[in-house]
């Protein structure tokens, strides 16, 4: 359960303007009296759920971070046949990301900012997500449903390489939808993992 | 012919230094003075070929995609089949990133602060290069060499994707050189564009 989803609408609108601001501004330039003032709410408010400025960069990624995790292991559990949970995965999490292009950008650009003990929590979560994904690929591979000729660690390198790459180029204005984008994503990936004849 | 060419080893030296500098102490906590000493130069010949350390960022990020646009153009005008073609292109773009991680990571964090000029002729140089690579793509799925399932343009973002990213990840320690990581890349790609029988 993150600190988010524990304090509802009021700590969602403090990070949201936070984002917001971050991703036009740049974190120094943002003070915490124009977070206060973005998300009209009390400085008291902001600093019940946030000791700092680098708490809210902090939680801007670990929500993001939390809610894709989430429909991973919600994808996994369903226990579909591998194409198929692939397939939902990538269509899923490009969703997700391009609508949080702003999180991502600003976590990227400002995440050398984190204390050690953050960074090595945030990239223990992403590292969960990454071995997640590779043991499905994993065992198709050693079931025959997918192509072994690449390894699982490079297939995951290549289909989230795209996916944390899109913040740089994605345009919500641009002729594909998220969707139509997750699903050409998906096509190209189970294309070079299927099994060749014979 | 690039700025560093022209000059030879001084200003590779100086921005071979400030990279090294940049990317241990972030480019705010840098002083001119710091990469004059670490290159073992003079103030003067440091602002002979570098006007600030603006300049120096650009220079950066400028001589790495000029070499590689050099290697692009080079692989392109071999005139081989598409298959290898794109295997060559993947696998020295991986070998020279991978050999330039430091010089990537400052350019990506920083890049937002370039003018909005350089920006444009950074943005327009990484433009062409995706274009070269397209249409290597693309004609081959014009006669059918390579499958059309996917567009072009979704190929190049996920084969360069994954290379973008390759700075946030790869470690020159790790179990794989950089030429095995390309040909892997390279499989990968090339298996998802092969076309299917009938």
């Amino acid at each position: 359960m993150t600190v988010a989803r524990r304090a509802g609408s009021t700590s969602e609108r403090i990070v949201g303007a936070a984002v917001r601001l971050f991703a036009a501004k740049g974190f120094d330039a943002t003070t915490v009296q124009e977070v206060v003032e973005a998300a009209s709410v009390t400085k008291g408010a902001l600093y019940h759920y946030f000791g700092s400025k680098d708490d809210l960069l902090f939680e801007i990624y670990r929500s993001l971070i939390g809610r894709q995790m989430a429909d991973l292991d919600a994808i996994v559990a369903a226990g579909l046949d591998a194409a198929t949970t692939v397939r939902r995965i990538l269509v899923g999490l490009v969703a997700t990301t391009a609508r949080s292009v702003d999180e991502t950008a600003v976590f990227v650009r400002e995440m050398h900012r984190l204390d050690a003990g953050r960074l090595a929590g945030f990239r223990s979560e992403r590292r969960r997500y990454h071995e997640t994904f590779r043991s499905v690929v994993e065992q198709a591979q050693r079931t025959g449903e997918f192509a072994s000729a690449v390894p699982a660690d490079t297939v995951v390198l290549i289909a989230f390489g795209v996916v944390n790459q899109l913040p740089t180029w994605y345009r919500p204005d641009g002729p594909k939808s998220p969707e139509r984008l997750g699903e050409e994503i998906a096509d190209f990936v189970l294309a070079a993992l299927r099994p060749t004849p014979g």
